[in-house]
């Protein structure tokens, strides 16, 4: 099962591409999608969605997991965030997948195993999960790896069905 | 000048297209996009973008003026409309449009003259301006023919460059 994480913005969107199978974790790719401060918000949105697109059809996924946006004291970066996360949505929609969302505790329970686990240790447990020297930088792009392995874990045994098939003597 | 005129949501997005040349308006088209509640959210998104991208390759409008999004109580409904809006104006860049964006107030002083004019006043007067028999529904429309407007106020004398030659004697 292909995953693709990510990490909703719209300066850095960390994307993670993540094969699980037979529970387990293969990492695929992962890089983020970056736009500049000077370039217009509308022009930032087709940068977005192209780059999105493109990645999807590289790799074509079967899910995309995304983090759920909250509002915070900056409702300016909010709306952003927003307005990026629908573009990100629509690629997503138009290329099949299908859309996940999971909130920063459903992250950390299923990566950490407990919803009061800090930032690092979330990238300490996804570098291990992952089998990773290193932890993936931006943190962006390591936050979109946790949220395909949060997926994985809420999709089911990351069994192949064809090896089920066999193991239940089909 | 064709305008755009867009009141931006994810159940009903009112559309408005409005020619002002020689300081004259033009209603060229009106109506709301329509997407149902029992759709999933990314299948909106996608309705959305492939409407809004249909009504712009239909009319090719120059630009398209959106009302800016506010944080209010419910910000479930802030969050959901500001990714709706990230996929119309992707959908408008995508196109080439310029895009504008114009907050209620503007929009009020504008087609009303001051900003303290209620909604039955803005929509008496967008009927007026654009010589209508009636105020268009649903009001989600009317709101984006006055956004229209108020695109057009703000975008020069709205006269003909060829015309302004001839006045000018160039």
């Amino acid at each position: 099962m292909l995953i693709l994480g990510v990490d909703p913005g719209y300066a850095t969107i960390g994307c993670g591409i993540v094969d699980y199978k037979s529970a387990r974790f293969k990492v695929v790719d992962y890089r983020p999608v970056l736009t500049s401060a000077g370039t217009p918000f509308p022009e930032r949105l087709r940068i977005i969605y192209e780059e999105m697109d493109f990645i999807i059809k590289k790799y074509r996924p079967e899910s995309i997991a995304i983090e759920k946006v909250f509002f915070n004291t900056n409702s300016k970066t909010a709306i952003d965030v927003s307005q990026a996360r629908g573009v990100i949505i629509l690629a997503a929609a138009q290329n099949g997948l299908s859309v996940n969302e999971y909130t920063p505790l459903q992250v950390k329970q299923s990566v950490v195993g407990y919803g009061q686990a800090d930032k690092n240790q979330v990238m300490e447990m996804t570098r291990i999960i992952l089998n990773l020297s290193d932890i993936p930088k931006p943190d962006d792009v390591a936050d979109a790896l946790a949220l395909a392995i949060c997926h994985a874990h809420n999709s089911g045994s990351g069994l192949d069905p064809a090896n089920l098939k066999i193991r239940r003597g089909i």
